[in-house]
């Protein structure tokens, strides 16, 4: 399972120095004890506020480390990939950043962590410290289990933890508020795939049509393994269990968190589904959807709750600088805004112009006797459909003429263009309903209506990307285009047409159109089928004058 | 592959309103015109301003419906997943919020992102809206390609774009910046992985071992499969080959974009390689790394690197509202915080305490003396190595105790703590250390022994999880500790840990420890090794007296 890393060894602090190289580390400073001592502090933290320190193992970014900054954390302290920082490590922390107003120890419910960072907080205090723990414990997935992991609820603690202290209160007001959210956060994860391992790989674990429900932050297997329907259901479950076990509340805040490697695309869904579900009317704010505290790539999520005091609320709302702090806000129904009025194109009314109706009605004749031409050539260049498409919406135009606005040009050129969205497929149906959608506008401002296809052919070539000398239609329709618009007749516009669509025989690299993909011997001697319909379509009109 | 969604049809509007239901959606709102026309809007736009929309098919996500809002983008037009939005979606959205100020539209150089933003600009100037348009082909994967596609580098117009419209800039001004942006603008992306599409399922496409370069961003295969040795290999040749590429310049933007399932750890990791090369010197500002264009969940990369004016940095650099924009910072070396001094612990000087020194020796030697005992136990209920880990722990005390502070309690149990975690293993040496380094405190309050090591059990029981009745060393020492404190003999603390010991024979559960994963019937009349030890040193330590 190849990763973007290089040694295994060095992938951890190296990581972090990426980040920290970044503006987003305005404000940090990482502790100078690589590689054991993995550490960011805040630089500017005052000493008379309460330290807020968190930590454990690397692989789960952004958390902790990524919350470092103004109104959440002080210091992050970092393992190695799902490895508990020493005892060092976390007594490091502590001193850098521990002032009088003391520190709390966020922590999240592992043996290593608890003790290594319960080791440290003695030390510390031995050294005269002040320091408090808290161990977070959000995780329901084991009924009744003695000690419960710590997941994403351990984001509450550290985000209402982080901004008591930066309004100034003691560590004895921060402690007894961080454990009362510690106690009263609910977590719960679905995942759909293991996490891979740097260096080792993953583990294909869950089957084909199955969830892994109540898993860890470590790879360790989910508590069961479900029949999995979608995003609907595991909404569902979560959101079932969650507000089964967490504690009755007037209104609770929700994080909804991506594990890893759950598209954004679905964690829109799984938000969308929790957040229309009955049971949203108790969520008051919700945090995400992001990647908050993920296992490497796992592709899962879990969703945490916690019942809102008035105090809880407005510590959660608060702002914070840790970019990776997605907010904390209200929620609501889409807001919607109508469709403008403008959308239903009022299309002119049906007026007669016995002479452009005959023209057309040729025209359509024309281009309906080539279709078995342009098709073979096509044939030989292309996919071999260029009569019968361009055919398909000869016959359209020919029976809806008596329809359309024939006595304006610039009416007719806009209802030749909707008319041609509809009836002809392809990449040419829309490159010519853009022709003659932007001769109508230029018909309006200029009378001529051969300049006016000429400004509509521009656009095309604009947003077609193709231009003459491209072997596509528009080596024919440039020059029959220019010579009329400089007052030259039709024959002398079909003659530039045709001598436009042979030169294309000669055109061996196809730049447009479906031919781009055909070698340079196949095309050599053959004319585009797009350019030679042009020719063909003049020389029929002039044939017929 | 199981993913999280429900019906593919209806995936990518519900992802949309999950997103809208979230605060992060303040100030936006949604054409009601699902499920053909899925546009973002602002609903704080000012129509007088330049409105710069943009989009494409989804399944890129944040891009780019998550760029809509104040200094960047005014909507966000969304097909279905990979798939252009049609032609009249995008009419509804420059119709929703171009005014006076008219509209620029920001278009992907995909060919049918093109044809539909092109005929919908058409149609809307025939509606009489001012509409200009850029398209980005910023991708250098396929050298000398007469469509490069447009991918990451989008963001760098997008975000210039609308801030220029929020400064007030002409259509006209926006637009040449816009121009300028896209055609120097140069992006190039590698990936370990294909993505994974929504009911299809992923492709198994790159082998072990090697890396698609110049990968587009629809789970197009990359233009070379190279062999790939790691992040500084990735780095180095992106970088190696977009400075070749991009205009001679004074320094650059550089976009550090996740494509989808690369792991934080991983980004950190590719970014220091980036800005700690040789050519980083000529960067100047940062955007990531960061989730900004996906494609679905690859496990790839893309880096996207603009020449920079003053003008574009000073509107890169700019705040913007949409959380999705990551902001263009500089960049610069890690900070670095030297070390607390208080970390390197001054340990207290040998002293001698002929007294303490024969218990101490007495107490190793009885520990010594039962290794075979308590392994043999521990067989039956863990791994059988109680004995030894205790007896390793009781050698080395007893060979360095000439180097300890024996004349003061609180540096001894100091000094032992220290002892312990770097000569005992597993959890049972950092729970001792906790308990004698908290002891150590107590004693300088507190002159009597026996209480001091009370409050060490304190803390041990508090970090590690356990207490009295959960088959462990406290169902002992508990008891022990008690009976010494309310002043009882030594011979009675023995007495009350042996039967303190025995209980736990009796104990079917245990709570903490590795006997927690044992079952009732195979701990049913064993004693606890941990709490026997605590027993067995006891008697012996009276039975020497």
């Amino acid at each position: 399972m190849a990763q973007f890393i290089n040694a295994k060894e060095n992938l951890v602090v190296d990581s972090i120095d990426g980040v920290l190289r970044t503006g987003v580390s305005q404000g940090l400073a990482r502790l100078d004890g690589y590689p054991h001592i993995k550490v960011l502090c805040r630089t500017d933290h005052k000493g008379s506020r309460v330290a807020v320190i968190s930590g454990g193992g690397s692989g789960h970014e952004p958390a902790h480390a990524g919350y470092v900054g103004k109104g959440m954390l002080t210091a992050g302290v970092c393992g190695e990939v799902f490895a508990s920082p020493s005892v060092n490590a976390v007594l490091a922390a502590i001193l850098a950043v521990t002032g009088k107003g003391g520190c709390l120890l966020v922590v999240t419910n592992y043996t290593g962590d608890r003790l290594n960072f319960g080791l440290a907080a003695e030390k510390a205090r031995a050294l005269g410290k002040k320091v408090e723990m808290v161990v977070v414990g959000d995780d329901i997935a084991i009924p009744g289990i003695a000690q419960p992991r710590g997941i994403s609820g351990t984001l509450f603690v550290q985000k209402i933890a982080g901004y008591l202290s930066e309004r100034g209160a003691s560590l004895a007001e921060v402690s007894k508020a961080a454990q009362q959210v510690a106690k009263s956060a609910v977590s719960l994860g679905i995942s759909l795939s293991s996490c891979t391992l740097p260096g080792i790989g993953r583990e294909d674990r869950v089957p084909e049509g199955k969830a892994e429900l109540g898993l860890g932050i470590h790879g360790e297997p989910g508590v069961e393994l479900i029949d999995f329907t979608g995003a609907k259901q595991a909404a569902a479950i979560l959101c079932a269990k969650l507000f089964a076990h967490v504690a009755k509340a007037h209104s609770y805040a929700v994080i909804i968190n991506n594990l890893g490697s759950t598209t954004p695309l679905e964690m829109g869904l799984i938000t969308n589904e929790i957040l229309s579900s009955s049971l949203a009317k108790k969520i008051k704010l919700v945090v995400g959807p992001a990647v908050m505290m993920t296992s490497l790539d796992m592709h899962g999520i879990s969703v945490s709750l916690l019942p809102l005091t008035p105090r809880f609320e407005k510590a959660l709302a608060a702002d914070a600088a840790p970019l990776a702090w997605p907010g904390a806000f209200p929620h609501g129904k889409p807001k919607t805004i109508r469709l403008p009025a403008e959308l239903k194109s009022k299309s002119a009314k049906p007026s007669a112009n016995p002479e452009l109706s005959g023209i057309i009605e040729r025209a359509c004749d024309v281009l309906l006797a080539n279709e078995t031409l342009l098709n073979a050539l096509d044939a030989k260049v292309g996919d071999g459909d260029t009569g019968s498409t361009i055919a398909g919406a000869a016959r359209n135009l020919k029976a809806g003429l008596g329809k359309m606005p024939l006595a304006n040009a610039g009416d007719f050129f806009a209802s030749l263009s909707e008319n041609l969205t509809k009836t002809m497929g392809g990449s040419s149906g829309v490159l010519l309903a853009i022709l003659f959608a932007a001769a109508s506008v230029a018909t309006t401002k200029n009378s001529a209506w051969a300049a006016s296809l000429q400004v509509g052919l521009c656009r095309m070539m604009e947003y077609g990307g193709a231009s003459a000398g491209d072997r596509t239609m528009i080596d024919a329709l440039e020059p029959a285009l220019a010579a009329l618009v400089s007052g030259k007749s039709l024959a002398e516009a079909a003659i530039a047409a045709r001598k436009g669509a042979d030169a294309t025989a000669k055109m061996t690299k196809a730049k447009a159109g479906r031919s781009a993909y055909v070698s340079s011997a196949n095309l050599t001697g053959i004319n585009d089928p797009g350019a030679e319909a042009v020719a063909c379509l003049l020389e029929g009109l002039v044939n017929w004058k």
